[in-house]
């Protein structure tokens, strides 16, 4: 065991203490709401940037209001007059002690902004700028590599937006059944330390997602990253086919999460493509279907035996013809989380069996996940 | 020759074109602040997307208002209704057929944004959804990977932006200094020429600017994937420094932009970390010093021959124990190209040296760069 693993394992019980008091989140919402925020954005670095990609997109698609991410350079670097009334600005750190977004936040609050600190520590640097904290409540993070206080991260930022739009049904979704799919996604423990194996000589990985699952792509990729020091290159998947595709060749592996949602007919299309390719995949989906609708071929892991391509699987399984000549001998490894709705909620689920890759990874690579080398805890950028 | 090559070599032109007449950006400015505008946001995908991380940076730091990039999804996956008055959307696309980039101009300005458009095809579905259209003036683009389209989006950005802070300074060097610097960039060709030999067999490559110039690494990044196929990974530097550093090793390759300004410092700092770690660098630098302030060290392309570490040119050139100490046998080599001000002007240039990367690097390795396999001009993105 490692401090990595025991946090993994910590979530659901964090998140599902979180949901448990939405008082907070309400208290805060009035805040900003007296503030007459009509704009926000985030401040954060590393895997809390992750998390504000996920609080971008929660602003934009689900309250309706113009989003994006803070320039902290521009405070800390350059120190531009800048006029941010009308702004939300929330800082998001584990530690609470970076140095760029606490002075961010210090900055806009001066500028105008109201600003919100999301920290497990709310006594840090970065909660004693802001207006309101909102603590992560996650308890002491030990391994270098992030992976409680991220979701715990995603789970303020979702109740905090639920509280927004008073949307009983996204609060309902992270107070019940959440903390059961985290679980779930959790016992497939075993599954990844086999697709772990298959990946342990590789160089290189292209990850991708889109929609809220953008921001799951993000923290999957950097933890794998920090931890295992492969390659790991993550696009939304409409980026993706806009240009880096070219570099998928034969062979070249990726690992895609294929969440139900609006954004899933953009995913079947990319695994279509990237199958076509030959690409080698591996599928983080709620489902049980392939990427052209059929049921139930490729729900699990498989293919790690070198006998059950995609393509053989669909002969035993009833795949259509073309479907089978389209794969032709391509490998794809599903990994099946529990379906989670609404939309919003799902990449609280989906991030789990990336983080649990990253630690497989290290551990087949032979590497410390506890122990990257070169990374601290709290970095402090010039 | 190529049609890459030979775009490459037209942008000076193109941007003195552009440059020559401020009436466009003085009109699309007066339209801007009679519509109030006091949010910024981009809407772009691809090479464009890395003009909009510039055109943000210049909304933020040059101009003072807050700015971030769009989610487009939110218009054309999840049909959000959004409060845009006040907001500022700027849709970038070199054809203009980018189908949900005009989808979310369109959307945008019915939610009260103030819009432009800015495209190679001022009768484009973008150009025609948009309150006013900016060209970019720069000719058919035959070749795939786009080069002198980038750089007259980010002309256009800056004088737009120049015209919004009435500031005859960045004008000036746009329309003064900008096309023979680029001129004495395209110089170093048979430099780069060698240094993609280098590169020849790598399958990764880190590359990493910060500020202004962090648009650069993310489109020569672009530019190395699509022609090459190199796994190319662009980080802000502040973002590198904060866990995915700890992917290097003793002899990893790493491009960086080290340019004149206030982000020099940290790039700088940068540059000794990966020095530390065994990296072997290609540094755009714009000045006659190394990175702890030695002088004419490092300049110009070397160590190519095998002979000429740092740490051994320092023993010829005079470099101190320590600075020699700490390079320890790691490669760097630097490409200069001219310092140019303001500041915002800088990305102009630098990004010259990172698309000749691309080009040569797809010619050493046997590619035909004006043929990316499987890209399109136009990306339909679902």
């Amino acid at each position: 065991m490692s401090f990595m693993s025991d946090e993994i394992l910590e979530q659901p019980d964090i998140v599902a203490r979180l949901a448990a008091d939405p008082a907070p989140y309400r208290a805060a919402v009035a805040g900003a709401k007296a503030a007459g925020v009509r704009f926000v954005l985030y401040a954060a670095r590393g895997t809390s940037d992750n998390a504000a990609v996920y609080g971008k997109y929660l602003a934009t698609i689900h309250a309706g209001l113009p989003a994006g991410l803070a320039v902290p350079s521009s405070a800390t670097v350059y120190d531009t007059p800048i006029d941010l009334r009308e702004c939300l600005v929330v800082g998001i750190s584990q530690s609470g002690e970076t140095p760029d977004v606490a002075e961010y936040v210090a900055h806009a609050r001066r500028a105008g902004a109201h600003t919100i600190a999301v920290t497990n520590d709310d006594d840090s640097l970065l909660a004693r700028q802001a207006d309101t904290v909102l603590a992560t409540h996650a308890g002491r993070e030990r391994a270098v590599a992030a992976t409680k206080t991220y979701t715990s991260q995603l789970a303020v930022l979702a109740l905090f937006w639920a509280a927004w739009c008073d949307d009983d049904r996204l609060l309902g979704a992270l107070r019940g059944d959440l903390p059961e799919a985290m679980r779930a996604a959790l016992s497939l423990d075993a599954e990844i330390a086999e697709v772990a194996q298959w990946l342990r000589f590789s160089e290189r990985l292209l990850v991708s997602a889109r929609g809220y699952n953008f921001a799951t792509a993000l923290e999957a990729a950097l933890k794998l990253k920090e931890t295992s020091y492969i390659a790991a290159m993550p696009y939304s998947a409409a980026d993706l086919m806009h240009g880096p595709i070219a570099i998928v060749e034969p062979g070249y592996p990726a690992l895609l999460f294929s969440i139900s949602g609006r954004t899933l007919p953009a995913m079947r299309q990319l695994e279509h493509d990237l199958l076509a390719r030959g690409a080698e995949l591996v599928v983080v989906e709620d489902r049980g279907e392939t990427a052209d609708g059929g049921d139930d071929v490729g729900v699990g892991i498989s293919g790690v035996d070198g006998a059950s391509s995609l393509d053989e699987r669909r002969q035993r399984g009833g795949g259509s013809a073309g479907a089978a000549q389209r794969v032709n001998g391509a490998r794809r490894r599903g990994l099946l989380v529990p379906r989670i709705t609404p939309e919003p909620v799902s990449p609280l689920v989906a991030i789990v069996p990336g983080q649990l890759l990253a630690l497989h990874l290290a551990e087949a690579r032979g590497f410390d996940p506890d122990k990257p080398r070169g990374l601290n805890k709290v970095t402090r950028t010039l």
